[in-house]
């Protein structure tokens, strides 16, 4: 296990070559200083360490758990039936499967009702929305964040209008 | 306008032909006793009331925005663009449309990078969803609210093993 | 729990209104007279109910899981990861979704490599086809089941022509 | 800002990396003569920006709007609800979402009764069409412009002739 | 024939069956009293008909024709490839087709470059807007029918406020 | 025009960038002697050529029109609906759409009821099969033809096995 | 087996439920007085009696074989790997899948190279035009037909006026 | 033929190209020490080697018979109706379908009930799945089996921590 202290935003993901899309999750959430960690487990090749998981991370003071999954993404639904913690979703286009994510986005986004899962688009989008998306929700206590957030969405939209003159 | 004081959670639907699907959110929330309201604005028909609604949610006090559209459902993320709160979009099955909700689905899901929006299933079973899901998140800071989500939570585990006997 | 002595087929479904299409599989077994058994569990609302089960199949005696599930279907893969024994996933069109089971489908059978689910067609062809799956493989070493296999096939292919002069 | 006078049509896009494809549109009105403008805005990072353009466009003389975007393309929706103005819409394949600019084409072109925008094909040959839609419209009120168009028409089948000769 | 003296829109489908559909746009352009005319012609089971209808259209004083046709629709596109008119296509969901109109969607919308249509959403709401659209079009050019599209747009907004106290 | 004495088999295409998949046709024509032309001609860009290429065929002796084209693939429906002769549909994977020739797929086979277009897979097999269709038809009256295309068929068997001996 | 002498078209199909829909070719080659059969067989459950009608169906004067199936519509592309006669496959809207005949779609017309089946639509409109095809071809040696043909075609045409003077 | 003795799995696939894709079945066969052999037909170029290859599997000893296929891949469903052994299919994301293997997918899993085919993911994955899956049924009876498919089963658990420590 490799779980940290202190971690608000867990960002799960089934495999390491899911990485270097997660990782647009964590710069975000580096960028807005919010203490997160990164960690490996497949609901299918390692379901006692996801229940372990997900079990645990409520009492350990998680807030908020980001999974990335690609194929049939069963990971974010089986960790959100585990904790009753926020889950945000995050389908991946899969290099093992042609689908071009798309299985993963319906296996990701449609739970029957009882167990939510907020899903996100699609690859490196919805990783970078899903941190921010947490953003949202820990803003929503957190003022000193709020103001952060607020500066972040003025920046996007200062930015369009410098792209603008650079056209 | 028909904002209501004290409102945790504000359900936002584009039409009113959606209210039979949008209740599922509206009688979770009334079940966990959390303040909310319905508010009807159309992204394209009423784009005025709809800025006026989003630019005001957190001032006054609204945490979570739950959205329901259909077709080329733009309402959750013009919405999410005008406001810091945490918004749940709910793709809906329009009977105008004879995709059965793949349209909004896509159109709500597929949010690029900067805005999140937070998909949940198409239909009844995503707008029963995206009120748990606000549970969730304002469960994080509310104790009691935890405690009453724990519950339904065990009685869903429970349910499952009484409808075994009735098989 | 309900779990039945000398079961060999365990015909799991994550709702008792997935009963009438799993009940296919159910008549199909009860014709090849194979001791079976109907097991209600949710990959979601019951997690831990469904890793029990998992996790004492093969123990008492089960050789093959059969399991039904529709929207995001995690059921069969969640099941698949927790036993050794060969598991068999049918996509249902549930009426909670307008995919038509396009979104179990995908769900079922794009399982990522090393844990796998056999899946059928979408609904009552695959419940029947489940059953059918699970008698070819208990025919390898049962030579009375597979002279009872080899009739059926004999009927269906003689059904054919007796349908044709019906015509 | 940057809004050029005497302006006929404008093209607005939501990221300058749509520029490559949008400029296919441009590069016809540029034959055809056509005074137009690009214009940089998002609906999501900007929507105020967009709110500004949408409402001045017909008041400074712009008689139509072209949009490009990309994933949940929201673009032209909510210009085209806040102008009275003909608005065409050109999904983009966006390098940001695998779904091929199939989620862009049912966001522009699903609109719900009430507000229309008219949907090109996705991509290069939909920015192309874009601005020959836009010029067949101008051309009803104008002679000359009606004469190149036909010209360009019969030049186009000539061409068939000639690519015929070279095969 | 039965081509109408004095027509500013012509509505074209290609089966009497779609009749109850393209009413809808018959039926906003009286109510902005819009001379237009309902033509029936086949690109399939009468190619020479469309043609000359094509041909003919833009001498007798039609602005805009808007196309409605299901399964593989081509008459959008085959009218469109034999005027200089803007042509606006409805894909309609063919009772004579499973695929819910998704097969007429991809054969209107994705028009190869050089001969554009402007196509609308699949059945009802296309059609309504495809009338929508071409009031635009005129009304770049008719103060008397802007001012009335101006009205329609502010009593669309005002309705969702009424619809909102009636809730 | 350039349309050949003594063709049988004409194949048609609305691109000269289609030409490296429909050679794949010309190449199994070559193979089999069957005397064929390449005709370039668009629905969409020269019409009137299309019209008379159709119109003419059957008089000069054409037998079967192959016809590929992309996208909206209206080709093959508007020459089946000018001529009484067979005619058979590739849709293609146009460099211009994203949608893989999926879009040219519907638009080719959806024909409505009346007018038949043989619809092909997308791409080179499709137009490899077009040729072998054709020659299929041709052979019905032609022995010498029936005789090579056993062999074909023959060896195509053939050729297996040789490939499973160099596995 | 039920083979009829002389018949010119066979119409095969793999279950007795799609006989209402199989209909359609039969009448309309009861129109045009080709002798026809209706033939019951099944790709998989029958798989020997299909090879023996496929093999015989060339020696006994058959010319066109007709085939619809639905589901992984396997039968036509069975039935054309074993005679070289041109076949015609008409995907069905089975009521035993859910994914309204599109599995049926790919399942026929995506033959790989080397083994042609010609596509038809879905249903109803591809069983009528498979007829239609089979005339086309047998009408490329018989004067007579093609006349009928010719009239067949006419009448088309001709009932889009009368359709028009009904509107 | 190449039909090797002792064999319990014997892998098929329909062209020497779909090697590199099911070669992961061999290996995870050969890594258990199943004996097992890579065996090439065509349900379509070579029917009849494909019903002799079918009709003796049973009879010499195999248990498994593992079919990939692309395209329209009739393949698993034409053995499954000739053997009563159980039969895993993998759809291939043929080089020769731009459809990515989804045209394989449906053709495989959506078989008609009767005759059962377990469909796997598409490509590598699916292939790597079919052997696993293999290896659960054969484990039913062979206890030694059973011991290396737990301990292939941990070993998969434990590689995803030592990823952790590795991230």
């Amino acid at each position: 296990m490799k779980e940290e202290k202190g971690t608000l935003v867990s960002i799960v993901m089934g495999s390491d070559s899911d990485l270097p899309i997660m990782k647009e999750a964590a710069s975000i959430l580096t960028e807005f200083q919010i203490p997160h960690e990164l960690f490996l487990t497949s609901a299918h090749r390692s379901p006692e360490r996801t229940s372990l998981f997900a079990g645990r991370a409520a009492g350990r003071g998680v807030k908020i758990i980001i999974v990335g999954a690609g194929m049939a993404a069963h990971l974010a639904g089986v960790i959100a039936s585990q904790t009753p913690l926020p889950v945000i979703g995050v389908p991946l286009d899969s290099s093992a499967s042609p689908l071009y994510g798309f299985d993963a986005l319906l296996s990701t986004v449609q739970m029957p009702g009882g167990i939510p899962v907020a899903a996100m688009a699609i690859g490196k989008a919805g990783a970078k929305n899903a941190a921010l998306m947490a953003i949202r929700i820990l803003a929503l206590e957190d003022e000193n964040l709020r103001g952060k957030l607020d500066v972040y969405i003025r920046e996007m939209a200062d930015n369009v209008e410098k792209k603008q003159q650079e056209l």
